[in-house]
């Protein structure tokens, strides 16, 4: 179940307190070049040292493991990891006493019996999204030369970004953040109708990431309040370019030659330093938790380069979809 | 690529003017009791004969052709079919030439090099939800007790619909709309991370619906404005209910056991009797299109039972999944 | 679970005494000429009024419902169907007590809990492989100018197979048989290692029809018993062919440009007007079941066609899903 | 396209030469339990000394990345590693040029447009079912109390293996085999008709491992000589046991709970220290070729424990998808 995508085909596996986590790409195409510093540039914009992101080192150096010849990719099945190397197993031990509101302990222990690790979140930790990441650099390569770009429209709905987080910190709360990503470049006729479309594609990839609550395409939640007269596109040329876009790039589940442009809504973390009330597994009451040690005031700031991963992800996978039913049939 | 699901799997067919359209749903449990009489009731809220919606009579009868014996279920696919009755092909001739904006004119003439079979949408025309409000039927049966219900809060950004919508039809225009779907007695525990959380699953048979531009979970798109001490929701009890409900049900991609809570952007229909410019193939320049004959007004009207349908199915195949990889093991 | 392939994908459905049976091809290349007439010269191979095959009339005109216009695909899913006209339910009624040996109506029992269609072998008869035969005639298309060709090597051992028809017939018994199935024009690199080489591709298609024992491909069986030195094939070009074929066209999964060459073992009919043996859960002890009716004293005749289809489906997906991979990157 | 199964879903990853090799396992059910020992003692099966398997030195300890935690399967993805150590790409390095008989050097070539990791194999070594291998110890404990086994009948036809083995090794050359596996203790119902059959998942995973190339269910290809009267195998119980297991356990594609019975014929590997005729590419002609270096002079001696991992992670496949769609409805 945890495979995203029909040809290029991504899996993440991997606990934030495990040996290591990685990612195996397969359906990747042979001949593309890969390699570390390729790779690093992506992972660290994920990491980042800005202001709002934890200051808990993760060491990210990637391994490729296999797939990868002469630093070329061969067609075969592409898997790269990273090692662990700052496990706190204790850190995380209560929490399946008396878990945290907003992450995921209650349901792990609801799902998995008691049988999940959940030190650090697990397999659901952010951590996870180092995977993601990594393959899209891969993903990139392939939609070439199409382009991803996504970046930090504001914070708890502040285009001030800085500012926004110096308060959030100083109160020991965190906040949430809106992005939007724009895939230029993209040729027209990818995504297949009914259920593949683009839209399908990429808010599947879109919400593999923690803390998304919402995507929108275009014209997005705001086309629930226009007229068609407004909503609708001029088309202005052979090629299909529209002067405006409100469709964001997609006409019944198909891109259109025009930029995709979606934005996503990234939820505050859920943890914070502030008291909360959650529910005492020990106590079988509710009781107040304090979280402790240094958390990420603002997640939002790390996700446009995870959101762009996933949007390239979701695109190259329809560009080989398109390739295998539609390329060179005449 | 045109299947939903990884157990209950389903596939549509069929073009709004060609011979027929149906749904093929594969993985559906044996003994549930399908009949004509119960896939009738979710056709007709479809259909609706609703101010707002065209006045074309389409024949929407149907026979269940395979997969259910004696009114039951046999654990064989289940192909469901519609016959077309009103075809006039005639009406659609001259989209080829002139694409009509917001339409998938334009990217079918792109994706499919003149083979498709454009006439009132072909195989991407919302006359195919016909299909999905049908497998929606059958994958109610598999989620019961739960329950999945939607309903139109707005129109254009106003919650007096039927004025919004006359307004709307005397302009000769047509109007989006704001859909709020909640599925109640879902259990904890339905959704896989990384790549099939419950939002993923959700989304990707959602934009499978036409005319969708966004969609939210819980707090939404409000989540970026806020702060995480307002958005973490506490918990109450030792079944994880919660105090409020910014997480939409849904906790690190898994279900929580409170109520699951979307709402989806409908864009308003492309298809209006105001004049609108689009590129003329045949004269080769800009050219002013006028659409005739009678169309919805508002497709946010018919969609709430077509969104229920598409998160029922969603959570039926998340529902088996889970009962693949947890049930039964002690 | 009942779909083939990963491009190009097969669902079929119906039951033998149901309404209708058919099959959806999803995947399927727009611009490839489809009609009638096409379809019809494979059914008739698999209907065939040769000797040895029942006298039961089976009107199998294909009815295409979607993804053709004007004579050829749009790229949409295809369905075909036909409906069944010679219902007799109850002929069959008293094998859910007193269950056939060799048919699937004591499993049926077993797996479906009594819900089954088990008239004249349900979802599972022989009657489905009308779909398949129809999706082969697609596939054949597509993996132009390459062509699958299978024919009956023998009988019951015998290579006079209408003189040992005639006698199995006399006794009122049933007989297996041999079929060799050539791929010629098939181009070399096709086949994903590690699961999904062309030998799994074609074996999980072949395995599709009822009454199959056992495939081979090359050398098959013979291999277990030969010398390296003698297995393997010399190349004599720079394209890669061999001199001999024992690989039967594949190395290490891929195809290697060589002819493809494989033969199946088809089981005897179960359907036999002798006495046998068998449980009788009303009597609940071992009773004698004597099967009245005229049955196909030799399922082998019918398999050709059918086999001819599976592989060129199974080559249709391996076509397409190296294109999407391979296809292209310079 | 490197991955197996539907629910419980097998993919390997690595080079014969690589930094390492693995394995990674989805949809594994939480509460198994894993750990290093049990994996070797298949691994150890695998490796085997015996006479007649190359003298290399693979160090195959495995490393269990993910999905396991304090020895127990959390349901997470498990990933499953070992470090390659004796690596020497120079022996392999002529063989792009010449490719050796019967290997995949051709068709790497062919397919992979000079991309490909050849050293060893690479990808396509046999050195990869190790991870099957693992992946199998795992699937082992889904299907339990069900066991498989297989065994080795017969090598170059001859029973008395050693004996054969030291005639082929004394002449430098290689001899195939025949393995029969069973599988006991397999509950009725498990299978999917029509395109996921018992034989069609086993077979899809058998023909995985390298040098298979047949493989026949029960009566075999003996049924294609065989009458009805004989084949058919009498009901002498309620449960379905039968008198004679023809059916090789399996009727229309479902288990019908007698042992599940298949022989898979492999070939006598390729790599011989004979001189062999093949094509040289820097020649641009036919040349002879001589392989140096200890190879296994029958890999038929390995095979046993790999196809006991493939068959059992194929049923363990069919069981979770069978208790998806069947299990706890009533």
């Amino acid at each position: 179940m945890n495979t995203l995508g029909k040809i290029f085909r991504i899996s993440v596996f991997g606990e934030s307190h495990g040996p290591g986590i990685g990612v195996l790409v397969d359906g990747c195409p042979p001949g593309l070049a890969i390699n570390d510093e390729m790779i690093m540039e992506d992972i660290d914009r994920r990491r980042s040292g800005r202001k709002g992101t934890t200051a808990r080192l993760e060491y990210d150096l990637p391994e490729i493991v296999s797939g990868v010849f002469r630093g070329v990719s061969t067609g075969a099945p592409i898997m790269i990891m990273t090692r662990n190397t700052n496990i706190r197993p204790s850190d995380y031990d209560r929490y399946s006493a008396v878990p945290r509101p907003g992450h995921a302990d209650m349901v792990a222990r609801q799902k998995y019996g008691g049988y999940a690790d959940t030190r650090g979140g697990g397999h659901s930790s952010g951590r996870l999204t180092w995977g993601m990441v990594v393959a899209g650099s891969v993903a990139r390569l392939i939609i070439k030369p199409a382009q991803v770009r996504a970046e930090l429209l504001s914070v708890g709905g502040n285009k001030d970004v800085e500012a926004e987080i110096e308060s959030v910190t100083a109160e020991h709360d965190s906040v949430g953040g809106l992005i939007e990503c724009i895939a230029t470049g993209i040729p027209a006729g990818l995504g297949e109708p009914i259920y593949y479309p683009v839209e399908s594609a990429i808010s599947q990839a879109i919400f593999s990431i923690p803390a998304i609550k919402g995507i929108e395409f275009g014209s997005g939640f705001r086309a629930a309040e226009m007229r068609g007269s407004e909503h609708n596109d001029p088309v202005i040329s052979k090629d299909g370019k529209t002067s405006s876009n409100n469709a964001g790039g997609i006409n019944g589940g198909i891109s259109n030659g025009n930029d995709i442009v979606l934005r996503v809504a990234v939820k505050p973390p859920s943890s914070i330093s502030k008291e909360q009330w959650t529910w005492n597994f020990e106590k079988g009451e509710m009781d107040i938790l304090k979280a402790e040690g240094r958390h990420d005031a603002c997640i939002a700031l790390r996700i446009p380069v995870i959101a762009e991963a996933a949007v390239s992800i979701a695109l190259a996978d329809l560009f080989l979809v398109n390739r295998a039913i539609y390329g060179g049939i005449e």
